[in-house]
């Protein structure tokens, strides 16, 4: 008997020819899931049972695998899907000129018809700033918690999409039906209020989503991760875990949010008499809430600045995630009525990037804050990677202003919102799930995750390291990679959404290492005769007032060529433009060791 | 009585304005030094003191304060000057193309009869990667220890200037007479062997120079920093000492570079049966000669790839600074005769950067090494400052191939070559000197690094943060920054040195952001009309064939505005260029929100 034969499923599986291999690779032994649907979602439940023979649940993630951002994932059952959160991610050092990158969604965009809604688990840019861009293709209802909801509502003001899409509001351990799937919320912490991971209910079994999460047992908001629903659904039997990986390097606990508050008690001492300048990521509310608490205690005015930081801070007061006592904000163009001690400033820039507006200041090109000696500057944010060296660059500028300014570990004026090693076993061990799939992480976060996974027990077979577009399939027993759907980067650059890709990039990085040359020739089409030029200009490739010698050798080369150019070589033009790149080409390389792009551009006259 | 009339040396001080003010901005209650000159370097002391008065000693940084890399530093006493190290830093991010950088060397040619020799601390890039620049713009002798002279020889021979410099092999205690100078070197310990800092016997006193430095009691070749000269210059008076930043933020001891031998110890048992792979610096031969021991150990033959760590290996061991025992070394392309565990591989890429060769494994684009799960892969380096979203990068890749990937700080496979806090408290109590000028290293270094000086009781008026160009002048018992000489970053770009400049860089950059439209007409200058044109071309900015309609609105707008132009504005070519560009650029951003650099191209027909 051949595996084929075996399979109940074998008929709707073979459509793909890696279904089959894939599929049963991943096959390990049954262990019983006596609740394959959990009670309070499914009162028809020997119906769906029956059903569930048929409905294979699909997991599609389209970002956040192999990657840190764009976190996007697909959930399809039967002629339902719905979306998990849809991010974006910034730019890596290779795509100069891109604004920021989103997910391909030409999968979601070809299956509109069956999406029944987006769920969001929190408000960071990596998990909803891609939605604006999706919602603009595909309209569907989007539900989260209350703050997240605030937030997307600024972000579709933003792309006058305000009042075309339907937001819902959930509370935690409410659940949303997606279709033949529920989508329960559940209560976790992390660097913004109201962060939510996900229970998602199907025919073939829970899965649990954590979104990004830490475990906090001293919040700001007093509101603990629901540990006890975590364990209430593993104790039920989970089918898979999805858990997020961004720290999974990382030993340890990672440290209560309320740590950086003790941290700002005893540097705003410190800094008695001094302005307090403090840079935070906008969207941690939680920090700002306690920047202003200490601000009170020493008697403090708090002004803020950054377009982002003030979006915020309103949508969080107005919402009740933020509490400020009366007389505590005051305007940034009041500043100079106090006295330097009398201050505490909270400053972000763009995208929330706390080093933004701080940048300006360091380089003197802030109209409304200028930095010496009597500022204390407080950088509670760590750098994003690949941003070190920038950082530092900014710390450099604020310290030659005789500025103080606090931005290494050991003031712990910062923490992570992400699990580190501990809490990413605890979630385990509580979840207990059959099939365990890290997710939000470069490969080697996934790894490292998967590994914990498997030294708590969770066979190495029943461990899933997937990639954006990969189709994970399970009907309950077993779970593989079935098959690929689209899935990649979107460039956004100005209004372009799309429109650079890799010919354009790989172009932007030749003119930077570079530059170019361009070359301008007249051909008379009459008397197939060059009738002007050469004429050579150069952008990025030399500083041409002191290299004369150079040009003009390059232009004797090309003079060279085209003479050597039979009238039957310069009627063609592809050719001809071939000749002269490669030619000039040489020379320049020969006398430079450089490679400029070349342009030859023939014009008819 | 004004400041000027108290001052014996006015009269020679009035010469710059700005030396008055910052000198005795500087000065500071006398303390005595007995040995203005130490004894065995002043035979005539009592002369030496009387012509003291005239000659002040000039300590002028060209390189390595506000930045890490391309250290140099010129010493000047009257007629004489010498050079202490002549380095290269790597290009930072905005700076694309750009090779490396050097220092400017304007002010030691225009003295170029001055100069007496170049003494150089140790082998690294950073200390005499200019070198062979500033030999081709004068030559003169150079001093060294015996492995630098090897590592130097090297670096001549590939610019051609081998035999044409004098190369001076000098001892640790020997001293290098520099006319009115003298230049004594002592052993410290580094990354590389035989590293020294100097003593710099000058007229107004002793200047001690650490260059790079740690503290190891354990170093490889069993030779100690010669703690007890430096103890030795202390106690008979330092007039300054000059000493390295890099770890002036990390707090506590260096770890020895014996640790990593006991790691590579273990990791060599836990890689039973696999290849062993290990990235390192090439000038790291200590590193080298552990990984040998280790490898002869456990009975693994030695491989290596990289033409920078064949180099060194070869100079290493022909100088017996490596000892490789006979029948260890194999040719890398006889590593296929040997079963995976035979093996260690080790392996550097340009400039000595260990991850370059290991990119090219992890991208599958390695003709000599495929990467397979039966792969141990150790990285025996820290990324460099702003490498490491990079490093992060190639370390996902060889995960994927399966392959076991040692990076971490947990695992010790790397120390650091630089001083902490703790042994830079060493140094500076050791020498106890009178004045203190942190070097090596960026603001937030050299201000960490004044700070432990002040806190061990150096005045705050004695301690100088200088910036490269400075003149720090000094008489024994005061010093100052009296002036500045022409001092900043040369870039080179392939053969270019110095060709490209800020305004070559603008354009790249700009190149790299929104990429190039060039636009071209064809004018008739006896009828001034346009012959030809506009033809638009355009390369980085948007995939052309995608954006049709984009192109042929921006042909338009150059249509209409050549139209609108009167035959007088037609003749006034840079007032034609200019509105062309001024019209597209606002049409094009306008519909993209995107600013290329737009190139207006006329040519006479």
């Amino acid at each position: 008997m051949n595996e084929k034969e075996k399979s109940p499923k074998s008929r709707q599986s073979s459509a793909r020819g890696t279904y089959q291999k894939r599929y049963y690779k991943k096959r390990t032994p049954v262990t019983e899931h006596t609740e394959l649907y959990p009670e309070k979602h499914s009162r028809n439940q020997s119906a769906q049972l029956k059903e569930n023979k048929k409905a294979a649940v699909k997991i599609i993630p389209l970002g956040g695998l192999n990657e840190i951002g764009k976190n996007m994932t697909v959930f399809e059952c039967s002629n339902d899907m719905f979306i998990l959160d849809c991010g974006l991610s910034f730019p890596d050092s290779d795509m100069p000129g891109v604004d920021i990158v989103i997910p391909d969604f030409a999968y979601v965009e070809r299956n509109r018809a069956k999406i029944r809604g987006i769920v969001i688990t929190h408000g960071h840019e990596d998990h909803i700033g891609g939605l604006a861009y999706l919602l603009k293709k595909v309209n569907v209802p989007v539900y989260a918690t209350r703050l997240t909801i605030g937030l997307i509502e600024g972000k579709l003001k933003e792309q006058g999409l305000y009042g075309k899409v339907k937001l819902n509001t959930v509370e935690p351990r409410k659940t949303v039906k997606m279709g033949c799937m529920a989508v329960e919320f559940i209560k976790v912490n992390h660097s913004i209020p109201d962060a939510v991971g996900m229970a998602i209910h199907t025919p073939a079994g829970v899965i649990i989503h954590t979104g990004d999460f830490k475990i906090d047992y001293t919040p700001i908001d007093g509101k603990i991760i629901d540990l006890a629903r975590f364990g209430e659904l593993g104790n039920k039997g989970v089918l898979a875990l999805m858990s997020e990986s961004t720290n999974a390097e990382r030993s340890g606990y990672t440290h209560s949010e309320k740590t950086v508050g003790e941290s700002f008690d005893k540097l705003f001492r410190r800094a008695e008499g001094k302005r307090i300048i403090i840079a935070t990521f906008s969207s941690n509310i939680h920090r700002v809430q306690q920047i202003v608490n200490s601000a009170v205690k020493y008697g403090r005015k708090v002004a803020v600045f950054g377009r982002s930081m003030v979006n915020v801070i309103n949508i969080a007061t107005e919402l009740g995630y933020l509490d400020i006592p009366d007389n505590t904000l005051i305007d940034i163009e009041l500043m100079d009525e106090y006295e330097s001690g009398e201050i505490v400033l909270i400053t972000t820039g763009s995208q929330g990037e706390p080093m933004s507006a701080l940048t300006r200041m360091a380089m003197k090109d802030h109209n409304k804050v200028n930095i010496t000696s009597t500022d204390f500057i407080i950088i509670s944010a760590r750098p994003i990677p690949g941003n070190e060296k920038y950082v530092t660059k900014v710390v450099n500028e604020l310290m030659k202003s005789g500025a103080d300014v606090i931005y290494e570990d050991m003031y712990e004026v910062h923490v992570s919102g992400h699990a580190c090693q501990e809490e990413l076993k605890l979630m385990i061990a509580l979840i207990k799930p059959k099939f365990f799939i890290p997710v939000h992480g470069e490969y080697k976060h996934l790894k490292k995750h998967s590994e914990l996974a498997l030294q708590m027990g969770i066979p190495e077979e029943n461990i899933l390291i997937a990639s954006i577009g990969n189709v994970i399939e399970t009907d309950g027993t077993k779970m593989g990679i079935v098959s690929q759907v689209p899935a990649g980067r979107i460039l956004v650059d100005g209004l372009g959404v799309g429109d650079v890709g890799s010919i354009v990039l790989r172009d932007r990085n030749h003119l930077a290492q570079d530059g170019i040359i361009i070359v301008v020739i007249g051909l008379n089409r009459s008397t197939n005769r060059i009738s002007a030029g050469p004429d050579i200009i150069s952008r990025g490739f030399v500083y041409v007032r002191e290299s004369e010698e150079l040009m003009n050798d390059a232009k004797k080369c090309l003079t060279e060529t085209l003479h050597k150019c039979s009238p039957a070589e310069l009627r063609e033009w592809t050719f001809l433009k071939n000749k002269m790149r490669d030619d000039l080409s040489d020379c320049i390389y020969e006398k430079t060791k450089r490679s400029p792009m070349i342009l030859p551009i023939i014009m008819e006259t």
